[in-house]
């Protein structure tokens, strides 16, 4: 028997007890022995809650469930930094396995959680901390590790997903689409976190971390949330052969871990493309096995739901089984993090300048000067006396384009760099 | 220490040995004990190979193999029916764990296999059988078991996606691009198995009997293949805004298990759509997951090597930490499998006709009258005397609509049914 404690019982963990209440039988059967919620934690013992259950599970004292010997399972899904990070760490030292769907504590802590958990020959599992109901981290722990892989590239968050497609499907601005996004609980009201780039920046992380045994120090790696992007990039995006997505990027480099979360061009004929609404994917490539790509949903209580169960049934079952610890930590700190002035992209530069003879052998000479050279040159809409500039570049060094910009700033005939948006090719 | 016999020396079996033989340390650290490839099984000790290895290795003896005590994972690559079935079976019964990437017997026999393996309390893996580089079967069993799967949808083979993209992309009709597809060898000589179905139909009855888990009799799986398919059907269905697709559909209906091969028109906004060339993906829907797919390299020596050397990494870890079987077969007969004929799809129905007055009607009243009833009419290319009509049906009986079309080629006005395909929408 496995006896479970229920650290919160929000969102997620109201989605998991009623996964396990509403399937107990084939849970157990796939276990092979029976699975128990000994104890919930919560904060309010009176709140009322949609699920019905026995009011005597319910604790408001941690310790109820941290230090009963009986509990061989602590299922941690409160979230953020503390206590959640604290509650994990004396579970794991009280030889209780421990399953999170938290991305904070193990972007920031994995390794220190991970070395404990191998000290104490317990298992650490957190499929629900990455694209929700998207099995990834346990296929690339156990399915992709033929292959060494290469780059992961993700569309890791559902809002900023959610947001860009409507905003390319409806043809609205950001702002508005923001409001009816958080109206019908698709953002958050304070929505921060998820629009900067942030949770993707933390799922990211996780996942560079696992394919490439590093450690990664989350503070190191860049985003760029999507706040600057228009409708009217969106729509020249489109005229080029492109759509606009929040990517989260990972590769291993000869000279480190390029690490980065950016809104980014991506060709529509790329799978990536089609991955509309609250939708994710992760888009990887191994030496051995090629191409592979996950889809599905990144967020909700089911799916994060469905995650935390699996792991759930697998770990019960190793605990059951007696199966050692066997995802020791093997992270390091060989893997520097590139500076993102060190990366090599493509850029999209949407510029506005006067309407003027020799305007443009101006702009190109600062962008030559700097080694950026162009790709492709667009000039639409010409509203006279001033004209937009839509460049793509060819592949440039960061710190080249951020030169190139300065200068270009400085130019009367420039009035103004509209936007400077990423474009990626080299899937 | 985990000593390995390989069956078979070809494509996967080369890819599997140089696998290993270049990632041992790595594989070895991931098992936690040695690996060893003790013997493999090859029928032709002479014949010259592009791998280098101490012919000591080499036999042509099975029994070499199979009645080695010493050796306790055995790799069976050599692919159809006989001999691989009895060396399967031969190996299980001398208590050795099996790997398999053989998708006609884990087909047809998977049920005894399985069956036999849990006698015997060894494990048997078959993730190269479906989708290559792909993790399915694994994630199948261990991250989605949480949710109620209802429904699969496949593009699971690459000969015929290859095909069906060159058709639609270089508008060419399909001998055509058959001839250059045997030239580059992304077709057999004899392509027989590809291009009608059977492939596909071999691994779609594989995941929806675990799926499903049930015993899915590969003969009474409808299988259609793509030879009729024509360029004038794709162009037309890119007009209507789909492609064609070859399709594997598994689907638990009340009444049993729905599960079919046949080409299809699919939405061009359908993530399958982008599936392109040799890839092959997996579209599933669970209850609690929601919609999940995943995508990648169907065939070919790395990407199925790859999945074969995922198996042996986690069975011999299984093995070396004494972990018992888990995967015991849980099929039954319960679950009959619907005839095709009482399947309700919509269809694509290209007819062509005399240029006369009174013909439409003619044509909709005999498809009325058979509960047809129609989405779209398109009537394009007007070549009097004779007008191709393009339809599309909202669902409807298989049953009912051969029904239509037998009456429909009594009509002197109806010259013939140029082409019918299913349109499936019901993602």
């Amino acid at each position: 028997m496995i006896k479970i404690g229920l650290l919160g019982l929000g969102t997620v963990g109201s989605g998991v007890y009623r996964i396990i209440r509403d399937n107990k039988e084939s849970i157990e059967q796939k276990v092979g022995t029976e699975l128990e919620i000994e104890k919930i934690l919560v904060n309010d013992l009176n709140k009322k809650r949609d699920v019905e259950f026995d009011n005597e599970l319910l604790t408001d004292q941690a310790d109820d469930i941290l230090e009963d010997p009986n509990i061989n399972l602590v299922v941690e899904l409160i979230g953020g930094e503390k206590p959640a990070y604290q509650y994990v760490m004396e579970a794991i030292n009280n030889k209780k396995s421990v399953i999170t769907a938290n991305k904070l504590i193990i972007a920031k802590y994995g390794s220190e959680i991970l070395k404990a958990a191998s000290q104490n020959n317990v298992q650490v599992s957190f499929e629900g901390s990455v694209a929700g109901g998207i099995p990834i981290i346990r296929p690339l722990k156990e399915s992709l590790v033929a292959s060494n892989i290469k780059n992961i590239y993700g569309i890791l968050n559902g809002t900023t997903n959610y947001i860009l497609t409507k905003m390319t499907e409806e043809e609205k601005e950001f702002k508005e689409v923001l409001k009816e996004a958080q109206d019908l609980g698709y953002a958050e009201s304070d929505p921060h976190s998820d629009i900067s780039g942030l949770d993707a920046a933390y799922k990211i992380a996780i996942l560079s971390s696992i394919t490439f045994e590093t450690y990664v120090d989350i503070n190191s790696v860049y985003s760029e949330g999507i706040e600057e992007i228009t409708l009217t990039d969106i729509q020249l995006a489109d005229e080029l052969g492109y759509v606009i997505k929040l990517l989260a990027i990972g590769k291993k480099e000869e000279n480190g871990i390029d690490i980065r979360v950016h809104p980014a061009f991506i060709s529509k004929s790329h799978p990536l493309a089609l991955v509309n609404g609250v939708y994710n994917a992760i888009y990887l490539h191994g030496d051995i096995v090629g191409d592979i790509m996950s889809y599905g949903k990144g967020a909700g209580q089911m799916p994060t739901g469905s995650a935390v169960v699996a792991d759930i049934i697998q770990t019960a079952k190793d605990i059951h089984y007696n199966r050692p610890n066997i995802y020791a930590d093997k992270s390091s700190l060989e893997h520097e993090i590139i500076d993102i002035e060190k990366v090599k992209n493509l850029f999209y530069l949407r510029i506005l300048v006067n309407d003027k003879p020799g305007v443009m052998s101006e702009v190109t000479g600062i962008l030559g000067k700097n080694q950026v050279s162009l790709a492709s040159v667009l000039q639409k809409h010409r509203l006279t006396p001033v004209v937009p500039l839509v460049l793509i570049t060819h592949p440039v060094l960061e710190e080249n384009l951020n030169n190139a910009l300065k200068e270009l700033k400085t130019l009367k005939n420039v009035k103004s760099i509209e936007n400077v948006i990423r474009v990626v090719e080299d899937f």
